[in-house]
């Protein structure tokens, strides 16, 4: 048996304040630490032993990972980063509060931007101090690939090559694999997996590190996917998110 | 101008009860910890940016990595971590308290183990619960490689192929390299930057957390190196190391 745990990072500081995040590289709140820790505690007495992780260039999502691997005693497995688990971006809205947002355009139109599966917000100006161009850290990274906006389409389009190429053959090689990444960029992942279709994937509501764990037979087929914890909990945690865009 | 900073763990849980550690995974203390976030800030306000970094299998040194990144709001960078960065294996010496060891074989004896170039202490078994050969995480490293004790030049010739092949010539592609290891796999780095005897590398007694900085020019000729801090509390870090296995 081999299998992949999808894990979305713990509480950050703008969850908390329910913010527009995208690509904004804000920190994990005090709480979000504790639900890294919490999962890794979990995944350690449920007898996982990952050999190869993958996170995004965002550091909720690295220290959500760091967090659970120090738990598991497995701080010393090679780590990969990229940019393609990124979050998916907000474009203008990044730094907006939701319900503010909400309050201003209504519901509707909050839902559509966070959650249709093709419109997306306001595109950033390219020279905006807040852009990836002007961001160091995405300077090996292709022009033509960097997002100013993006669709849950063009994150799932951009999250897809390093899926296909990358993470899913790791498989070949490692039978249990741990990826920490966003809300997102984790859809894009699970509507290929479980071959879900546009509209569906934007009614699924990933809870923050609560651990998703996909097991594959020897010819790599998903066999089963399960949350790993308390399912009372974890639909009230989903609940939570999907209620997050909504006014006050 | 390139740079190659090389930073020792911080203090660990054993460095606090002054044990023999070599291969123990053992914890930072709180401290050590703390040693890690200073010298994180330190950088950042030297104006350091590094793109790449390097740490050994243990997790004081991948925590030391990972709270200097941190706070220097690298979290994204790539890590590399190899077994070849892990601290010289003590052998049976692994988990006994330095004065102890002292107490009984006498300084001279200990300073021989601890310091002697090519006298390693006696080995552990290869089926000893501690040893490598029993860590999964060692199983990717041929047998022959994996060590059972080790004198400081073994630490030096199985650290050399890692620095030579893959750490130096990172220096073409990125401008500024951090690595966090090991008392004992930093002399061997340094042996060779420096072009230190073997009897020369042996009285080098490097403080715990302190940035050691490798300046270098675009032929990658070394021309200065330095420690980034204060020269009086580096002095008094350095004597405190070269004090450890005296008696109390």
């Amino acid at each position: 048996m081999k299998r992949i745990v999808l894990i979305r990072h713990g509480e950050s500081m703008w969850n908390k304040e329910n913010r527009f995040t995208g690509w904004t590289d804000v920190d994990l709140s005090e709480k979000g630490i504790e639900e890294a820790l919490k999962a890794g505690a979990l995944m350690k007495k449920e007898g996982f032993h990952f050999t190869k992780a993958y996170t995004s260039y965002l550091k909720r999502a690295v220290k959500t990972l760091n967090g659970v691997l120090d738990v598991m005693d497995l701080d010393w497995i090679p780590v990969e980063k990229s940019w393609r688990l990124n979050e998916k971006h907000y474009g203008m809205l990044q730094g907006l509060n939701k319900a503010e947002t909400a309050e201003k355009y209504g519901d509707e139109q909050v839902l559509i931007w966070r959650r249709s599966y093709d419109v997306p917000p306001t595109p950033m100006a390219k020279d905006d101090p807040r852009s990836p161009f002007m961001d160091p850290r995405y300077k090996g990274v292709s022009e033509q690939d960097l997002p100013l906006t993006e669709a849950l389409s063009d994150t799932v389009a951009r999250i897809l090559p390093y899926w296909n190429e990358t993470i899913f053959p790791t498989l070949k090689e490692h039978d249990e694999v741990l990826v920490a990444a966003h809300g997102n960029s984790l859809r894009g992942i699970i509507k290929v997996l479980k071959n879900i279709s546009d509209e569906g994937i934007i009614s699924l509501n990933l809870p923050t590190a609560v651990p998703y764990v996909f097991e594959f037979d020897d010819n790599l087929q998903l066999v089963k996917d399960y949350f790993l914890g308390d399912p009372e909990e974890i639909k009230k945690l989903m609940e939570a998110v999907a209620n997050q865009g909504k006014k006050k």
